[in-house]
């Protein structure tokens, strides 16, 4: 079927006429979201997919909630740098910089603080406090993609295979399985 | 007197091994600015003047405070998409498009609301409450640069000459001089 | 209705094997603008609106005709660097640096004199000789924008509230009423 | 011996509080450059070189003047469009696009007509009437390079082979020995 | 007729659920290329039109043939740098500079060797040799064009007129006429 | 000290006068890395650290040798899509999409055949064959990165807390101390 509206960047473009204020507009960002998963984390995105109007403007923003003990696994944004401060509670975050150094940066953030976690690092946030946490981060995108190290590597459909996994990561085969069938139950998206 | 640093963008550049996890952090915003000034606003700035990991990144953070009648006023950022979320209070937010249409679009903000203003186009935000208002907004460039349309038009340093202004917004001279008294005396920054 | 073509930008896009040497030209640029208007000046654009084949060049043209007395009343260009250059008259030009400096950098051009205005800030170009004044200025991109600060503060559809207007401009109520009117009544485009 | 001053893509950048109007100025654009040479046209530059305030605005002029018969030969802008108006006079421009169809546009420009010329792609403009002719064109980069094909090919320093010249131009020695003898004793630039 | 699917740089864009493996794929690369024509060379290209999902992406690939006292004749790349390793024979490589200064770098390769064309410089390589030469040359971009100067100059359709290219080149009618000739009946694409 | 050389992205860059042929080149791609680690590959880079040449140019090189059953671990490229082609054997290669999806695109790569691998992804290249295999590959970016999944997960310095990896990964703290120590030990750069 033909398409019916110009697009940009493969997505749709109102007419300038037909633009309205809920074009750049989204609500909900004060509201918790849901962290009774595994990781005891929830992202809420508020990016090209919730504000069609943040298309070519290079930037998006996520809430971040974090139970006690949560933790927002090692990852990476292929396409953007990420700034984030803390609203609420406490957190351990990291980056790793690439090969050969893989430099661990750590820093713990109390309300009020910010850091840096610059373009396509693995980084980390986690809340080893009692209390639940929140932060807000920016990102230098409108769709800056998210890699889950784990989710990639163990929980990606297909499977990647048992001999290039124990390889990659010095494993045995058993382990290997056991970790890839807890992705294969629940990936944390 | 010689560089004694390598540079980006003007700005010095530590060597790799000298990096430290603190060159990506700052400390502090969820302290309110300073709203005692005409406008009844406070913009706290996190870009690379705080943070220079920031360098490069396309990316950084403000926080804006809003006594009840406060008010960010018109203004632009040259280098910049901002998206705002609202933490406390409630905002009256709008921007205008470029000639020749001219369209306001507007909104009011509860505290969850998100908000983009396109890059370059004139915005404000305005907190005609009875409490305090608190914003996080976000800017798609390390080094966004604010162009507040009133001082750049009537506080300047040298002023714009009063030809200029009376034929550009159709008033008299001494109207003029009197805007121009104001921002001499006091200019937000 | 379907979209007919390919669309590149948001706009139609040919095939290679149509396109023909008219889809790069634009005729008149040697004819005076009408300046027969408040400002006493006219710009007549050359951007990916009258030459399609601009489009993703980053580069478009205008000439600036200027009345005795006539202004291009201050404004700025949201995506583009302006570079401009004097073909007959005498102008006072001038741009203001963004805060907290607001400094105002001008200059009297004759003709054959160069400027340029950099990008997102706020310039003006105004003819206070006996005769008319023409320029050719070049702006760094197919589709720059022009946002008239006159047009975007007092001239938005719909208005600013008083309320923002009377404190970000520190006026009173009549004067943002008075101006308004004048704005209302006959926008420069 | 070290270096004294910040730098930007390689060239001095000075400090904020030094920078005077004079750095965004250039004087003379209206002179006509001298023709007397073999291709009997002159181009005058108004670059980075020229204007040190345009150092990262991604813009640049030229002023082209053209003796009767005056040619600016075949050229390429390695990193720029160009977009060129004629201020007197008349000009036959053309462009020839990439392989595999090489297709040549052409254009007769009078007085007032615009022509764009894209980015890399081969050009020039020849003026084949009685008069002096007189364009400004403008350029997406403040140093967008010039690249003149029979420069390049036949007047390199030091010479390209004998055989890598015969075969790509399906030519005698003899012939490409005169061809470039005429470009060592005097390169346009 | 209607377009009848997502486009991105006037290209298709399949639906993220249709992405199949093959969309990143090319097939052939080991093949030499058929050099039984004048210049006595192949180019084999792997670049958007090949693989669609380069699309974006900023590279691309060749396999370049030489046969003996086979030359990759004098050309340009408008939209990028290539940089190209010598996997069998030995090559005679060059580029030259833009004006004033039309500096000429050389370089003989042997297998295993690499060198850098930068972006939108003239440059060739020549097989002097008694074998086969075989180069893969990589480019930043998915889409970089060729534009061989003897074809754009001398083969372009319909021609330069002979007045620009006698001037252009300092040559007689005569000897223009003859390198157009060879050229109308074969370009190398 | 000071610096003594004019840098451009915080590398020396010569002055254009004492520019060499040499400053494009580099020498032994032929060559076979060694492959006699526990991953069993080697890779070979030909960029910005290499060729001084390649600053500001967006594109180097890789060789890649591949021991039987040698593997390139799953890693990221932060800044650069990669091309690859298959010299000789065959590679089982393949790439992961962000999330929530996480497909796993895979193919089979004879001699001659070439694969992207899309910017930021997670990728990997595998030799199950019986015989040695080499790859070139092109990527889009002069100083492109490499972040080693295992690498930066498991063999940073200092490592990530033990909290965090049981987490992410869903395993027991002895698997995660015994990865950790294979990493410690001796990690592929």
């Amino acid at each position: 079927h033909p398409i019916t509206a110009v697009r940009v960047n493969g997505l749709p473009c109102k007419a300038a006429n037909e633009v309205v204020a809920e074009d750049f507009f989204f609500s909900g960002l004060h509201m918790a979201g849901n962290t009774a998963n595994k990781q005891g984390s929830a992202v809420t995105a508020v990016n090209v997919a919730q504000i069609s109007g943040l298309n070519t403007m290079g930037i998006s923003l996520v809430r971040i909630d974090y139970a006690p003990n949560g933790l927002n696994p090692p990852h990476t944004h292929p396409r953007s740098t990420e700034i984030l401060t803390v609203l609420e509670g406490c957190l351990h975050v990291g980056f790793v910089t690439s090969n050969p150094e893989n430099r661990h940066f750590t820093k713990v953030l109390a309300k009020g603080d910010v850091f840096v976690f610059p373009k396509g690092l693995v980084h980390y946030q986690f809340n080893n406090g009692n209390t639940h946490a929140v932060a807000i981060a920016a990102l230098s995108s409108q769709n800056p993609g998210v890699i889950t190290v784990a989710n990639a590597v163990f929980g990606s459909e297909p499977a990647i295979s048992d001999d290039v996994i124990t390889k990659a990561f010095q494993v045995e085969k058993n382990t290997v399985d056991w970790i890839q069938a807890q992705f294969f139950i629940s990936i944390v998206s």
